[in-house]
């Protein structure tokens, strides 16, 4: 089956994540007929530019996902957790954005770079990453190649989008009575955004790291299939409208090259190495937003650990932080045969 | 001798670090006929405005420096290079806020807080620290009363008066043009610093890092007196207008308790522990701005390292990182009655 020949629902089309996705689907020529446009009852009737024609959002509640073959979910976990299970009943495959089942054990999380072979045994939901796990893991995943991870550091510089679209109209808000001299209004972040940075993604936990920070560990060790994998982050918000940047420090059981690295990275998957230092060639969120690939850069000797290596990378966290890692798990369950759950025959 | 009483003169007086130092002396009650702002001959004439009166900004050539006992410098390293010595050979004593001289063996580099006493052994320079530097070992320093540090590892995320006054009118008129849609001018730095990321401070070395991740390394080790510190950095600016944020990560020899730093950085001279995460309450560089301490907070264990401790911090790098600095090391060189360098008087 090729997957213009599909019906997908879009839920949450009018948000941040949604729109991308729906641009992706236009550059695929995906045709029109076969997408259905959902969102909360707020947003049903509105009107969306698709492919030269216009496509009517619809509300997004269980009824909704009748002839539906594939949902892709980005809206709030409550919304996933809803909807989820009602789409799966009514046989769609459900490829959810959202943190909602990542961690469940009947649910493939999936970067198909890195593990497209576990799309095979869902059970009807597929998880995708957060948007800075995904371009970490595939980092990782191509340099453990050359030796075992001992240790990963990383300190992120994360864009609002990441947020959504309201937050994304909230830095640009704040920016303009900055320059303009006028107070801001706050209210998408516990403080203001712009022209000032965030060291809170996500809510607290007891132990000091924000669930953003444990998403991190424990999405890149379900991702990578090494439960042990030792990982402690600084997630930070900035003022960035797309792409997420991270500063990441590797430590490996044997001595692993510069050189070494940027080759396995040169040759991975998705990912594509910007390191030209000295002319000022490096990943930056402004040249990583509309492109598909992770990019690499400042890959250089960690000279604080032995057996380290620091790099650099930024990434469309709309795009491969999730739309077109959303898209490219459905290629994979295409490829594999594999968009009706495995036990769903037996079942019937 | 009270420092009141000394003739001060402040070389880059029209810059961004220049204008804060005038607001500290103005703050400490400095009378204005003590004070010289010097300048480029560009600025030579202008008028700045100083408790009520005004200063009027001459020349900063040779013989400008006759009877200034002490000469702040805040400009660029070829102007720190071309005027500190004829200042010490006047007679003032120069504290330099550049590059050019921290790293000789014959010049102190000093925050008072950690190794004031190296003011003592001057010859008539004494360098302060970068504005990365600076916050960072007051935190190491502190910490290391605890147990040895074996390694850091930092992601800095750095304001644009770090540059200067120039980059700062950048980063606005930037910001403004993407607000109207207009095209960006880019001059400061190699790339748009508005709505972006930059993981470039300074030029690049051989080895993938850049001089401001190298002044790190060496200036802390100078100022810690631990030559053998293993210390790796990521230096990034950020779309921020004052005050430097830092994500740091410690390993010490021996465990370290999140609540054992907490009581250390307490206790430690001119630091504050801003650290009620649950309550959104963290060092951000808005709120550091304008005030003399270095913020700390989001204290925890470090999950990646035996040992580890990860925190994270914000400075205003006007402040604290250059201008008050410079002050507050006049304040340990008039306690400790060294203003004449202690080789001075054999030499004449």
């Amino acid at each position: 089956m090729n997957s213009s020949e599909l019906t997908i629902a879009i839920v949450g089309a009018t948000g941040a994540v949604g729109r991308v996705a729906l641009d992706l689907l236009e550059e695929r020529r995906h045709p029109a007929a076969n997408i259905v446009a959902m969102a909360s009852s707020r947003s049903a009737g509105k009107r969306l530019p698709y492919a030269g024609t216009e496509l009517t959002v619809i509300e997004a509640k269980p009824d909704a996902f009748h002839g539906v073959d594939v949902a892709f979910i980005s809206a709030s976990s409550e919304v996933s957790k809803r909807l989820a299970p009602e789409a799966v009943k009514r046989g769609s495959l459900v490829i959810d954005d959202g943190s909602a089942f990542r961690m469940e054990d009947a649910v493939p999380l999936v970067v198909p770079e890195v593990n497209g072979a576990d799309v095979a045994w869902h059970s009807g939901i597929i998880s995708i990453p957060n948007c800075t796990t995904t371009p970490l893991v595939m980092v990782l995943d191509a340099l453990r190649s050359i030796s075992p991870i001992t240790a990963v550091t990383v300190a992120t510089y994360q864009a609002v989008t990441g947020t959504g679209a309201a937050a994304d109209l909230e830095l640009m808000t704040q920016s303009h009575a900055v320059l303009d001299d006028r107070d801001v209004v706050v209210d998408q972040y516990p403080h203001q955004i712009a022209f000032n940075v965030l060291p809170q993604v996500d809510d607290f936990l007891s132990n000091g790291y924000t669930k953003e920070e444990e998403k991190m560990l424990n999405e890149s060790r379900k991702i990578l299939h090494d439960p042990a994998l030792r990982l402690a982050s600084t997630c930070v918000r900035v003022p960035v409208r797309v792409s997420h940047s991270e500063a990441v420090t590797v430590e490996f059981q044997n001595p692993v090259s510069p050189g070494e690295a940027r080759s396995v990275l040169d040759r991975a998957k998705g990912v594509i190495v910007v390191d030209d230092p000295h002319n000022s060639v490096y990943p930056m969120p402004l040249s990583a937003a509309g492109r598909d690939e992770v990019h690499v850069g400042r890959i250089r000797e960690d000279i604080a650990h032995d057996n380290g290596l620091s790099l650099w990378l930024s990434c469309d966290n709309l795009r491969k932080g999730a739309a077109l890692n959303a898209l490219q798990i459905l290629d994979e369950v295409l490829k594999r045969d594999c968009l009706k759950p495995a036990g769903l025959t037996a079942r019937i």
